[in-house]
């Protein structure tokens, strides 16, 4: 009888993806990046990484060895996780490109800033026309490069939109060679970029999983999960 | 004798400086603005907003009323003083145009984007292409639009250079009728933008003044004092 209640115990959820998250390392890439435009001005998005950071602290809390990659935030690191710091897409494709090698899972979460400056002024541009026009280039596509690589990890990428959600998100998960996408409606109230809520489509190339509207906390516990045990298979 | 003391009491400077500020209506832009691309991405800049909320807490505590028109930023609003939040720069240009005419002092230290987006997008734009090109439009230019007013308050600009601080600034005074100019070097170490120290080159039409490098509360309480006395005379 003891025997039984253990493993029965052991088979629940949380112990489950805690026995097979330990020691894991899991990287993830949070926050926004900033593209500057000249030593003052830069372009960048409303992402807060709340998401990312909770994404860590949840993977953290099944015993994983999490790094995460993360643009300018204002968040206190959670316990337990490694930090590296970066502004640029550049400089995040060139970490996210040295740690996911050797990683078990890696989490795009960040939202990238999909174009850079193409040429950055030294110093600050003076506003001595009416009419300015910013040139931009494509920045690397960090998650479709981790999942290029040779030892590749389970590679678990984003989708924030703002229309046809699910048919940009499985579009995306089949071009860019993903194992996971969890896509989210970043213009539905009360969810997305600053809020303390999310709610979740998330797609694998055979399955669909809704995680409903809760604290991103609660959003990242149950992503974490559903990567571990997709992850085993 | 009593009358000799009260009186050089009184001429000292806080308390001279607190007589003349007493009930007068100050204005303060603080902060960087977001100029939106999309429903996701914006154009910033470094702005921390903290000169411009230490110039509202040092004001108020000369006993001005003080009303912060403030970009997005990460800092509390000061005892006694007013809040106004804006993203933009044409909203804070909205906001600073109703406010300044009742004005006594206003302060336009918030750091405002030169040019906004031509054509604001409804939608994320998809990254379908390997180059993109913003076309930027000028904003409306609020600290010379306020010295314009008929009812022009004594009107205080910034200007954060990166080469040639004193030149532009002296042209900048000039050519926008300002009655004073602080302006710093944000290239040079230890000062501008996201630090908490500053050193201002403060210019009127006829005069320079140096506040010398300390904590950007100790630069706005000698700036503030500056204002006052320059504004009485």
């Amino acid at each position: 009888a003891l025997v039984n209640h253990c493993l029965s115990h052991f088979e629940s959820s949380t112990l489950y993806a805690k026995e097979l998250a330990k020691g894991q390392h899991w990287v993830i890439t949070a926050g926004p990046t900033r593209e500057p435009i000249d030593p003052v001005r830069y372009i960048s998005n409303h992402s807060s990484g709340k998401m990312g950071y909770a994404l860590a602290s949840a993977a953290s809390k099944l015993g994983a060895n999490v790094t995460i990659i993360s643009g300018p935030v204002t968040l206190p690191t959670p316990d337990g996780c490694q930090r590296v710091d970066v502004e640029s897409a550049l400089c995040m494709h060139e970490q996210a490109l040295a740690l996911a090698p050797q990683a078990d899972v890696f989490i795009a979460c960040a939202a990238v800033a999909d174009y850079r400056i193409a040429q950055v002024a030294d110093q600050k541009i003076k506003k001595t026309n009416d009419e300015m026009t910013i040139n931009l280039v494509k920045n690397p596509d960090i998650v479709a490069d981790v999942a290029k690589l040779a030892s590749k990890p389970f590679t678990v990428g984003f989708a924030a939109e703002t229309q046809d959600v699910a048919t940009y998100a499985k579009d995306k998960l089949a071009r860019k060679n993903l194992d996971m996408i969890a896509a989210n409606d970043v213009s539905a109230e009360g969810q997305g970029f600053n809020s303390d809520n999310n709610a979740l489509s998330v797609f694998t190339s055979t399955e669909q999983f809704d995680i409903s509207l809760a604290s991103k906390g609660q959003v990242a516990e149950q992503l974490v999960s559903l990567i571990v045990k997709q992850n085993k298979k």
